[in-house]
C-alpha cells in the first residue's frame, strides 16, 4: 500500500509508491565505470595546466606540490567586482546585481580520484578547506549564505571528470531556506527543541533507517526520502551553522562522508550524485532551532511533471530497505 | 554581469548567469527525432491492446472508435481502495495512507503523435477531458488537490512513447503549494490585487518576454525563469482554479498550448519537456489572490547541487532573448 510520509524538518510530503517499488539492488548502475588516467593533458584542473584556470585564491601544499587548489569558477554564476544594487522595474520586477563568489575546489592533483576512492586524510583536507572558506565569508558584510556542493557525474550536472566541488557565497537568503527556517522555528515553538536534534535521537532509537552511527554522527536514509538512497549525514552536536565547527570536527565528518560515498560507490557501482552542506544563513548561526547537515542525493531517478507541480516527490524505494542495504558496521571504517 | 531576479508570484530567486550565457539557438536539440510507427503492437496504449491496461474510467469515442482513453495507472502512486488514515510513530514520523487517484490520459490512438503534431481539435478534446476529470474530483470529500501533468521524453521522466498525460488527485495540500498560497496572500494584502493578474498586465505592457498574446491568454518567458525556455501560459480572466473554467475556455487554452508546443518542437527540434497545470486546492477555488496557469518546462539543463541546497536556479539564457526566438505572430495560429 502506498503512503504519504512527511519530513518533520522540511515539512515536505513524499509518496512512497509501493505499487512500483523496487528492491535496493535494482538501483545498481549498469554502466561500467570509465577508467580514467591519473593525468589528462587537456584537463584544466590537472597539474601543469594551472594557467587554464583563474589564479588561485587558496592552496594546500605538500612538499612543494599542491594537494588542493581553490580557484574562481571560470564561468562564475556570481562575481565579486560589482556593486551590490537593487532595482525594481515597473514597480514589479525585482532584481539585484549578481554580486558574490563562485569558487571551484580542485580536490586533488590526480584526475582519476573521487571522494569514494581517496584516502581519509585527503578528504579531511578537503573539508578543512571548505571550513576555512566558509569562515572567511562569514565576516563579509554583504554576504548572507554559503552553499558548498559537489556534482559527481553527468546525471548530477557536471561533465568535468577531475575531482572537484564548488562554493557559492551569496548576498541573498533564498526563499527556500527562509521556508525551512520558518518550519524549524514553528517546531521549536511547539516542542521547545530543535527538530533535527529530535530526528537524530528518534532515528538512533528506532534504528530502522540508520546506515552508520558513532559518537559524533548519525547517517540515515530519511523517513521521507525524496528519492531512492537519499542519505543525510548529521552531526549529533547541535549547531545551526557549518561555519561554527572546528577543524577537528570537519575532519571527523569528512571521514564519515567518505565512508558513506565509498559504500554507495561499491554497492551501487559508482552512481552519479550531488551532495550539499545545508547550513543556516550567517545571521542565524547561533539559533537553537536549526541544524547543519550534509545531504547526499544519488541521481537514480528523474523528477517529472508531478514533482514540478506539487513539490511532492514520488519515491520507489523504502528507506528502511535502502538503509539495510547500505548498512556500515563500525569496524569497517 | 550576472543578476538575481525574483519571481514575484512564487517569490523564488534565480541567478541569470551571463558569464556562461548561451544564445537561444545553442539549445536546439542535436538528437534526431526518432521516427515512430503509427501503431506499435507491443505498446499497451495502442488500439487492440486495451487489455494491457486497467479498465478505462472514461472514454471519448468517435464513430465507434476511441479517441481518448483514461485508465488508472498500472503502477499507481496513490490508490482509491484504501481508507484514509493518519498515523504518527514515536510522536514524530507522520504518515498518511496513500489514498487517491492516479490516472493516465491516453491522448490519441496514434502511437506517433505528440501535442505539437496533433490537430487543434484533438488537443481540445484532451483539455476537455482534463476539465471533466478535474471537476469530477472537486466534489470528493477526501480530496484536496489535483495535479495534471505531461512528461514528454526520457529527460522529462518517461520512456513511454505513446502520447499520454497523467493526473494525480490527492488528499493532502503539498507544503510547496501552501507556501505559494501564502506568498500570493501576502502580495494581495500588500497591493489589493492578484499577483498573477498584475504580472499579466505588466508583461503585456512591457512586451519584452511575450511569446504570444490574444484576447484571452498571454504566453510569457517569466522574468525569473528557472531554466532556459521555461514558458507560462496564463489566462487573462482571473480564476484560482482550473476546475472553474468552461469547456469552451478549456478548448481555447488547448489551442494556445498546442501552438506553443509546436513552436518549441520546430524551433528547438522536439525537446523533452514537462508541463503542469498549476491550480489552487479545491477549498481555495474562489480566492482572489491565486490564479491557475500552465507551466511548460523544456528539459535542457540539469539542476545540480546548488539548486538542491538553495532552491535558487541558475539559468544560462535570458528570457528576453528566448521570448524573441519563440515569438508567435497572431496570424500563425
Amino acid at each position: 500500500m502506498p503512503e504519504f510520509r512527511q519530513n518533520r524538518a522540511t515539512k515536505n510530503w513524499v509518496i512512497v509508491a509501493t505499487e512500483r517499488a523496487r528492491r535496493p539492488h535494482d538501483f545498481i548502475t549498469a554502466e561500467e565505470t570509465k577508467q580514467l588516467p591519473e593525468f589528462d593533458p587537456k584537463c584544466p584542473f590537472c597539474p601543469g595546466n594551472e594557467h587554464m584556470t583563474p589564479p588561485e585564491v587558496l592552496k594546500v601544499d605538500k612538499d612543494g606540490n599542491w594537494l588542493i587548489r581553490v580557484v574562481p569558477n571560470k564561468y562564475s554564476a556570481l562575481v565579486p567586482d560589482v556593486e551590490l544594487k537593487r532595482e525594481t522595474k515597473f514597480q514589479f520586477f525585482r532584481k539585484i546585481t549578481g554580486y558574490g563568489f563562485h569558487y571551484v575546489i580542485i580536490e586533488s592533483p590526480k584526475h582519476n580520484l573521487t571522494i569514494a576512492t581517496m584516502q581519509p586524510e585527503e578528504v579531511c583536507e578537503i573539508f578543512k578547506t571548505y571550513l576555512k572558506l566558509y569562515k572567511s565569508f562569514m565576516s563579509e558584510q554583504n554576504l548572507n549564505t554559503v552553499i558548498i556542493f559537489r556534482n559527481n557525474g553527468k546525471r548530477a550536472g557536471t561533465s568535468l571528470e577531475h575531482p572537484h566541488s564548488q562554493l557559492i557565497a551569496s548576498p541573498i537568503v533564498p526563499t527556500h531556506i527562509r521556508h525551512l527556517l520558518e518550519e524549524a522555528t514553528r517546531y521549536y515553538d511547539d516542542h521547545g527543541s530543535c527538530v533535527f536534534c529530535d530526528m537524530i535521537k528518534i532515528e538512533s532509537y528506532s534504528g530502522e533507517r540508520v546506515v552508520y552511527e558513532d559518537e559524533d554522527f548519525i547517517v540515515i536514509e530519511p523517513f521521507a526520502s525524496v528519492s531512492p538512497f537519499e542519505t543525510w549525514v548529521m552531526p549529533k552536536k547541535h549547531d545551526a551553522c557549518f561555519g561554527n565547527i572546528t577543524e577537528s570536527e570537519a575532519c571527523k565528518i569528512a571521514k564519515v562522508v567518505r565512508l558513506v560515498l565509498s559504500q554507495l560507490y561499491e554497492k551501487l557501482n559508482n552512481p552519479d550524485y550531488n551532495y550539499v552542506i545545508h547550513s543556516s544563513p550567517f545571521k542565524d548561526a547561533g539559533e537553537e532551532f536549526y541544524h547543519w547537515y550534509i545531504q547526499i542525493l544519488p541521481r537514480l531517478t528523474i523528477p517529472a511533471g508531478f514533482e514540478l507541480g506539487s513539490g511532492v516527490y514520488i519515491t520507489t524505494a523504502l528507506p528502511e530497505e535502502t538503509a539495510k542495504f547500505l548498512k556500515i558496521n563500525k569496524g569497517e571504517n
